[in-house]
């Protein structure tokens, strides 16, 4: 952080002020610009781009939040829309155009040049969330024949436009991915050895169709910077480089973590999402928790006649039904992210339903004794559970043993199914758990209760 | 994945095969090491890894997991033992080190060659969770007078060591950082201009204090692979690069995944953490919730009489109790989920409450509203609300907005209250904020269900 860009941020923008700061704009980093921008008015966001050098312009709008480049692309004049339009790097092109009203996008793409045009169809061509849209063409591509100067000579002069020239890509005539190497393997080399005196012929590549995910968890496992994107017959599309991977994942781990939360994913900060969207992807998760939780009072209403002989059988109610949504929460969250860190799979289910009948046993057994003993403790000092207390206990802890059971057992096998139904496990939410857990639960121990009760209570 | 990895993968290694293996196995990359070392015996295991040549023995111990890491530095015969310790990077070996128990630390660092045991004492002496701990001193740093030619040769010879010959580092004679480089920088540029013709003292570094957390976030919003860490004094004491800071995010998000699910991290990938630790992981949280679940009953207790009086109020406990679960735990997982991405602080706690009672007030009516209507229109065709339907609905409506509105609002609050106390905020799980609107949530009903029934039903 300079000194200048702290003070920047504190300026008023005017019309009068702006020619004598361009010189100062100019000199601070693209991310120290995006904070000064962010802390402005649009008039004044508008008379900064327009003091701003083409390529730091550009820069800056590539790192910008897609709300502002919406909002600057409304407002520049189309010149300045075009020029900048062609000159951000195509990945992050195809990444704002994607959010952008199809209508838009029509217009914005009359004012690319024909190869940017034709470039930009193609990569907004490849399904949403597939590795295509997060691909840029600006690699470095060798012939196995070049020797190690040829190479480097050729970085020299054609790498300025590329992405990254960490990692160098060796291809055949026909496009045919080959071999990767590193530009360190070319610097250590000696300048007479050829690239196939280097190759290993060994490298991983995404395929163009393989989904975001896929790749967020191959870049994890194999700890690479960049990786080439091919097609089925193996030709060299492009390269998806960390930093995309890195957003990719930031926002997949923010999706699950609302999703298991109970929210739609708000894809915007909290804080700057507006209200009414922020309502939104509230009220219809609360709205169908809501219609199943629902069914509870029609299942307490269809014990309405025992609650009235044994009000004491009320007061558990929130206790027993509580503990079975905890411990779905706990199995659904724990399967969940087990499966987004690709850990365990459909083909798991049986290991996981073993290890969650055990876990539910165990945890159902420890929540009912102390269960048990609560109601046994009461009774000694109190005759809130009157005469019958011991049955009363039995049947809180037999019902705690199967609720805890029935949610581990829900929660962890939902997330499966919804896998195997091709949805997303995460929807298999806490709130949700709890829910599906709470009507069932209500079932599980008033029926437990009529069988130990009858005779003494009921 | 080579044929040969796949095979290798099926097959049982034996005293007889190693020998005539030994070419293969060293043919494969080390993640595809990792993969055949992993399903295979411990006793294949000690083959495998004495059959390896040294470089490709370092290079797949650095990425096994934990476990793996420990189970081969037990078996294998001292001296073994290190060569691999005193060859692997120094990043991965404080990552290792810091997991085991302080005896085997220190019989450990007895094979270190007395540099790298006092350097990694000093990586280890860093506080826990610190950027210290993640730090590599493998870099490339020159002098601002240097030449490009100079520092490219000077790369050429000395990069071999270094964890990234991506980014280059400038310093003065004490040490003192001042400038950073990329490889291209020195690629594109005449061989006789010298770095401080290239320099833009700018630059960002993370202190060796700062905690990884933070770290994280500067690597996502400044999109580098790799930053360099200094002291208060501005020297340059290492790098970290962006696999370790995956690595440290990916564990951090599933620490807060799994705290927001209401289970202690597990810290281990589900199926191979052993069942009995698994269950101290889960059984801690759920007695707690179990022990504060409990205040339910006791509530109820309080409210007996009501609720013999009019069973009907029993019916609607679990409906509007969750439904302020519901609610609570949206609230906390969108604000952890914004406090772990730095979009919200402390700071900002007027503004959240502000929005989170709007929020609440909006879903308490909607919510409200749809539990209005299903008493009416279960009234309308059956008598089992009674005459005075019209008040229960009244009752339930009104308790909905109550206990909606608390429930976002100690959603909201509890983890920036946690933040304040300096505990993570994550601990403001979905289950322990329904816990806590289960209960106050139940004396918000009954109290509104005593003012508006009294005299009628009650």
């Amino acid at each position: 952080m300079t000194k200048n860009h702290q003070s920047l941020v504190h300026l008023t923008i005017t019309r009068d002020n702006i020619q004598l700061l361009s010189p100062e704009l100019n000199a601070n980093s693209p991310i120290e610009l995006v904070d000064i921008i962010e802390s402005k008015s649009p008039e004044e966001r508008v008379l900064i781009f327009n003091a701003l050098s083409q390529e730091i312009a550009v820069r800056t709008f590539e790192y910008l939040p897609f709300r502002l480049q919406k909002e600057i692309l409304h407002v520049l004049p189309s010149q300045r829309v075009a020029s900048l339009l062609n000159a951000v790097s195509p990945d992050d092109r195809t990444k704002l155009l994607e959010e952008l009203p199809n209508d838009l996008v029509k217009q914005l793409l009359k004012y690319l040049s024909p190869e940017e045009r034709v470039l930009t169809t193609k990569l907004l061509g490849y399904p949403e969330d597939s590795v295509g849209r997060l691909m840029t063409p600006d690699y470095i591509a060798i012939k196995m024949d070049w020797t190690v100067k040829q190479v480097l000579d050729y970085i020299r002069e054609h790498g300025r436009d590329s992405e990254t020239i960490n990692v160098i890509y060796a291809v055949d005539d026909n496009g045919v991915l080959l071999d990767d190497f590193r530009i360190r393997e070319f610097l250590f080399a000696q300048l007479d050895k050829t690239a196939s005196d280097l190759a290993d012929h060994k490298f991983i590549a995404l395929h163009v169709d393989d989904d975001e995910e896929k790749a967020v968890n191959v870049f994890r496992k194999y700890e690479r910077v960049a990786l080439p994107v091919i097609d089925v017959k193996g030709v060299l599309l492009g390269i998806v480089t960390i930093d995309d991977i890195i957003s990719v994942a930031v926002e997949e781990d923010t999706e699950d973590m609302q999703k298991i939360g109970g929210v739609e994913a708000l894809n915007e900060p909290y804080m700057e999402i507006p209200f009414i969207d922020l309502m939104r992807k509230r009220v219809g998760w609360l709205t169908v928790l809501f219609f199943g939780e629902m069914l509870t009072a029609s299942a307490m209403g269809y014990f309405q006649d025992e609650i009235a002989k044994a009000v004491v059988l009320a007061l558990f109610v929130p206790l027993i039904i509580s503990s079975g949504g905890n411990a779905g929460s706990q199995a659904s969250t724990l399967i969940i992210r087990a499966m987004a860190l690709s850990e365990v799979g459909l083909r798991d289910w049986w290991r996981i339903m073993r290890r969650e009948i055990f876990s539910g046993v165990f945890l159902g057994v420890i929540l009912g004794s102390i269960g048990f003993f609560r109601v046994t403790l009461w009774s000694i000092f109190s005759d809130i559970y009157g005469v019958h207390w011991f049955l009363v206990a039995l049947t809180v802890f037999l019902a705690l043993i199967g609720v805890v059971l029935w949610g581990t057992l829900s929660g962890a096998m939902l997330p499966l199914l919804l896998k195997k139904c091709r949805l997303d496990p995460a929807v298999a939410s806490a709130p949700f758990v709890a829910t599906l857990v709470d009507v069932t639960g209500l079932i599980i121990y008033f029926s437990i209760a009529i069988v130990i009760l009858r005779g003494t209570l009921l």
